[in-house]
């Protein structure tokens, strides 16, 4: 019975993926607990800082298997924290009382948080997957519509023609700089914890810093300069990360949304039949990926201000604040995994009509070529002055609903400068396309592997 | 398996309510489909929309009990949308044929919108049950403590003396507000939703507008001016109340985290063995619930402000704005729930320490009475130059280490307007409570049972 | 040389308005200080509390064109605040150190709060004055296009025809809601302060109660029950009101941003020669206020948010979270108060093109008259099934884009029904607007004046 | 007559710097506008794209004095966007309508974009300029006190002793790594704009990538791999990292409010006369800059999440959200050049009462020794059975009131394994400061010059 949509029954495979739930699981959290108890055995057992025996036992039952989940429950809500719990119900798992020397010199939170590192590592790894798979959906894209026109529209009216493949090029660019900042922010944020109490490593009398790297080696982890119980600067990075991509996304569901629009019809996310279909208006095709992707990066938004409301953290362990995190980075990752998958989706399936683009461009009778025709005349009789002829011009057109290019051939002013033929080539939306191919190959050649 | 902290088989008794829980699960959310249905197919037989043999036939099979959980998670991936899928079981459960008359002239946002409400109604239920026992308890406590001294911190600064009954009090009064907020927007909020696809009803021939009536009527819901599925004021501000109360628990975690200090020590959360532990400072009294209650309140604001950002709704059904509130609206609750069971636990066990209240009056040698000392000079030498008087002599105090009223009575100026004892008047703290008592009396008044 | 986008000498006139600018000026602040110190004077002389003569000199000089705004910004920066500053040139301006009776018994925070109270009830009335005028226009174009069609839309997509007064008088009922909610809230909020240090009144030996009942009446401001010094959900409450009506804003905006489409063309923005115009492309008209309007009301939900979290207040005096109220509460005002008047000047002029909306209608070939065609064949063939037949009926139009009617005649299972009259009767917009009139009735009989 | 806090000539020197207040400044934007202007022209002047003279003329005109601001107003109110009202009026100035070759191929939003990222690289400098003296204030308190024990404090309960170096060097860690951030994000954030109505340079018929190439080496800005006029992700990533800093300035403010609390008085903000005094309460010492640093923090981190609302943005050019930027990124800006003053003030001149820290200490009767003597004891009679025994003994020691280390000493199990001297070597807190010097000095290696 679960009352979130992340696990909800029903919904939990739109909003998110069930990788990325397993990842944020009690059990997967659990397993790392284990996970890294055990690596500390290990490597305190390796120092000669508990006896060998012991490391050997504790190894041995770090298993996720023998743990019941329903005794830690209690034992978590009796004494608010799960870690306890999981070191009580180890330590009775050893024989002959060796299971004491689990969980030596460590703090409750230095295994939560060295645990939440390890699932943000998982988590990032399908992270990054799915941006490197949209990336490749978008690069297709690119390719595939380099040099296909569709208007390019500016504060939601028709401005002048762009190419499908640049406005997907466009988007690609932000893609590739996420990918970016995920690289730059890993070597920040995959590092664990383990300093004891208050950070200091009092609790270990020698060997202390020995441990400390032995542990982080052990679990492939950067090791901290320094303890970050209350400094969260890193945890609060992902969520900005998982924010800005979630930016990204919601521009692709936006304009995704606005082109299958009844009116637009340019693209449209892939069909199966059924989906996104209405109990009553069977000649619907709802934009469904798009809607998810809009409401999940919208929460995500939120939760990223949670986050940094998390850092402000007091003392050297603090009281709620780092509970926060608790709350909203599972919650940040489910969502954005179900956002990633939603984008893929539509990315990979989208259908495109480029006779509708086509059409789409001469539903004004050529007043998208307008800028084209006020640079063509500039030259001619000045760029402001063209500027505020074609601007009447266009107005006139639009009262009397004719084509641009019929009273601009009939403007005794401009014919001066311009013949038909001369004005029917400014009219052209193929000889307007600019640089759109030269750019949509500069952001194909920026594309990491 | 579950990824939110809601659903955890470990947390959800920390950071939330079985009872709340259910509310937004997925049965209660399919079950409300089934009785609006239901209460449709019902009042659709009475009126003669539909024939009374399909109504009978309907209302018969509306049992949550027979629809297929799996199925409709396989439906709701491919639709989109839970609805449809029900109203599609229901159908086939239906002998006859009667199920299609089921879902009559409605749309999918209908049956959920209002399903919504019943839940809010539901979940409203427990909010107000628990902000009646925070207000039994924040009642008690000011009774009992009406006259019990503690000191008034203003910048967490020692301030003046106040009494323990009143600060509380000070908390009560917001919690009444808080019911009142409720009672206001109960009409607003408890309202039904049935428009059919654009909201006009278009699809029920006639008897159209006696329908929604009965409906309403039959779920014991208001019955809308209009529709409102892209109009969703109401919705937010459920969304903004809770964020509001949050922002009182919020207030009253923060007071108990700090009381609890150790430096401080005047309030303690309910004591239970093991409960606040940690796992290696075995001295350490922690505010687990208050940290709780801290984390819940700072994602339910942010969840207020995305339950805000859904009602920038486009035309008649809007395209995501509203999947926003599927993932805040429970949540928030959720996590509400879980704060003020908390917070109950707090007040309904707290621990007052009035002699160490009374002591930590005393930790700077009176200098806390320096406004009294202030104002009792006043009269005499002018307000403001005794202020910067009484300022000096008070950092000398300071500086000195020793008690105010031994500098004062020794201040040859201040000597000439009042001897000793009068001054010690000035410094008692008994003697400087002004109307803490009056303010909790007037509060206590103002309790609606 | 102003910063802010609110104070910004080029953008203060898009982003807010002067009059609302004015209500949060340090002028008006300032003078609202001497309007409560002079209340309190005379109050206080009444009750002899403070010599009269004292109170008529202090009186005397409550006048903010003595008030040296320089030195003001000096003290401020020294003390922390501004109160203290006023009240010392305040009290240097009385003759024979009369002026030290003034802020008799007064904390900082009385003055700061009280005065941002009596800020709040100028600023409200700001506010009311534009949802009564955006009411009123709103009822405008409710009554004149009651019965005008335009297609409703779902998901984007073109799903039945409603009329465009309908549109409207959805939004007009939130207006009306959120009128109520501002009278509702109003007897929470206009309430003053006045408690001295920590909100007992222990300062004022005699006639403490006496003297905050007569400064409120003096004020017109209620009475608090007791002091808020640092319980502020009545002001988080006002942030949450404007957040509130923002998003129904938003709404509008969203819709007009929508339908003033290129593709759409069915409502305008009022025209202005320049406005909405691109340096570069003459065709355009763009949106403008509809672009101001959803900026402003995205941040206004975000501060909304901050003003929940100043209630995590500490103590009797807050170290921090008040001072998130003087940001926020000011800018979210301002930023209102400029979302306003842009819907104000939207809805006024608002531009509609009836023939345009009628076109589009058609613009599917009869497609969004298919529920009405499911419906009107539900009683013959059965509701799903015909849902069934006219999805993939539906289907087959769009493929072919040929009009539904035709294809509709053509079926031999749905000519043995209904012939081509009856068919394109079911065919026609005018006959399944449903209730749309009705409901526009409602809500119209609804508004208060 | 300002209205936000930012601009307000009361409160601007304390919510933020004149420095960067002129950086956002309408003159320092405008006149961003005529040197991006005045760069075009040249560099399309040597490319022959426009005739030299024209360039020379723009050039010489391109002066912020000569721009009539109250025209400009006026221009933007009408238009929306003030570039056209300033590139009107540069055209008017120049002679010969030479000026109508200036702007040539440019749109409104490449000015406003690239006059954008100009003041954030602006603001950067000032925002780095902060860290590093934040970073030195940092270092030099770590050096300074690297070995005066304080008490190490979780969830506000005093836990273990540390050293106040390694308190302030947990932070200093952090603004090592913003300052990488910094860096990294330069390189994306630091890019103009430049491609005409949407971003393709339609309207440059050749020369069009040498224009934008050189239009960027004149300004110092990197060249963009395609235009980014709705993908907005270095901007939001921008505000993402404002607030990521502005948490660890609220760490920062959280403790030292913390510390300076009258029960603890470890540290306190620089004093200056008057500074934090309360009108009415001379003894009190308020942490008065760091109440503005939280306050501030809190708002920051809202328009954070504005910032990537505002990337949801439609198409080539968007319809609102671009609006949002300008709203929030000024302020953000401005209110953490605030909060980074006020931070630098705290730290440059914190006081530190190491006395009163080693006094603290002791106020338990060593209970905080609890997990070294539970650390000590654990060789001898088991960790676990140690923490329970320890555990009773410390909750025996509060309700007696008595030191730790005689009831250990007292205890006949415990008195088997250790004297009264090795008891009390285990309950000194010099003895037990662990690692807390090596992390220091791992800290202090890390920072770059």
């Amino acid at each position: 019975m679960a009352a979130s949509i992340i696990d909800s029954s029903i919904f939990r495979g739109i909003f998110s993926s069930d990788a990325m739930r397993r990842v944020w699981s009690d059990e997967h959290r659990t397993a790392k607990y284990l996970e890294i108890e055990r690596a500390l055995a290990r490597v305190q057992g390796r120092l000669g800082i508990i006896p060998q025996e012991a490391a050997d036992e504790i190894v041995r039952n770090c298993d996720i298997g023998r743990i019941d989940m329903d005794r830690l429950r209690e034992q978590t809500e009796r004494i608010g924290y799960p870690v306890l719990g999981v070191v009580s119900q180890l330590n009775a798992l050893c024989r002959d009382k060796l299971g004491e020397y689990c969980h030596w010199g460590a703090t409750t939170q230095d295994i939560t948080d060295t645990a939440t590192v390890l699932q943000i590592r998982d988590a990032l790894v399908l992270v990054d997957a799915d941006l490197h798979a949209i990336s490749a959906a978008l690069a297709a894209l690119c390719r595939k519509y380099r040099d296909t026109p569709v208007v390019g529209r500016s504060n939601l009216q028709q401005a002048i023609p762009v190419t499908f493949g640049y406005k997907m090029a466009t988007i690609l660019a932000a893609i590739e700089r996420h990918r970016e900042r995920l690289a730059q922010l890993k070597p920040r944020v995959l590092v664990g914890e383990f300093g004891g109490a208050c950070g200091t490593l009092a609790s270990i009398e020698r060997g202390a810093m020995e441990t400390q790297a032995g542990l982080m080696q052990e679990l492939g982890l950067g090791q901290p300069v320094i303890a970050w119980h209350t400094v969260r600067d890193s945890i609060a990075e992902v969520g900005c990360f998982l924010g800005l991509v979630g930016g990204t996304l919601g521009k692709i569901a936006m304009d995704v949304k606005l082109m299958m629009q009844t009116e637009v019809g340019e693209v449209y996310e892939p069909f199966a039949h059924g989906r996104g279909s209405s109990s009553t208006m069977p000649q619907k095709r709802n934009p469904i990926s798009s809607c998810y992707i809009h409401a999940a990066v919208s929460v995500v938004r939120q939760h990223a201000a949670a986050l940094m409301d998390a850092m402000i953290a007091d003392h050297e362990r603090s009281t709620g604040p780092w509970e926060i995190e608790w709350i909203s980075l599972p919650e940040t990752f489910c969502l954005m995994a179900g956002a990633l998958k939603q984008t893929r989706h539509v990315l990979e399936g989208l259908e495109v009509d480029a006779a509708k683009m086509r059409a789409n461009i001469d539903v004004t009778h050529g007043l998208v070529m307008s800028e084209a025709v006020m640079m063509g005349l500039g030259p001619h009789i000045g760029r402001e002055y063209a500027h505020d002829l074609v601007y009447d011009i266009c107005r006139e057109a639009i009262r009397l609903n004719r084509p641009l290019l019929d009273l601009l051939a009939e403007h005794p002013e401009i014919g001066r400068h311009l013949d038909r033929p001369a004005l029917a080539r400014l009219c052209d939306p193929a000889n307007y396309l600019g640089q759109a191919g030269v750019m949509v190959d500069r952001v194909l050649a920026s594309v990491k592997a």
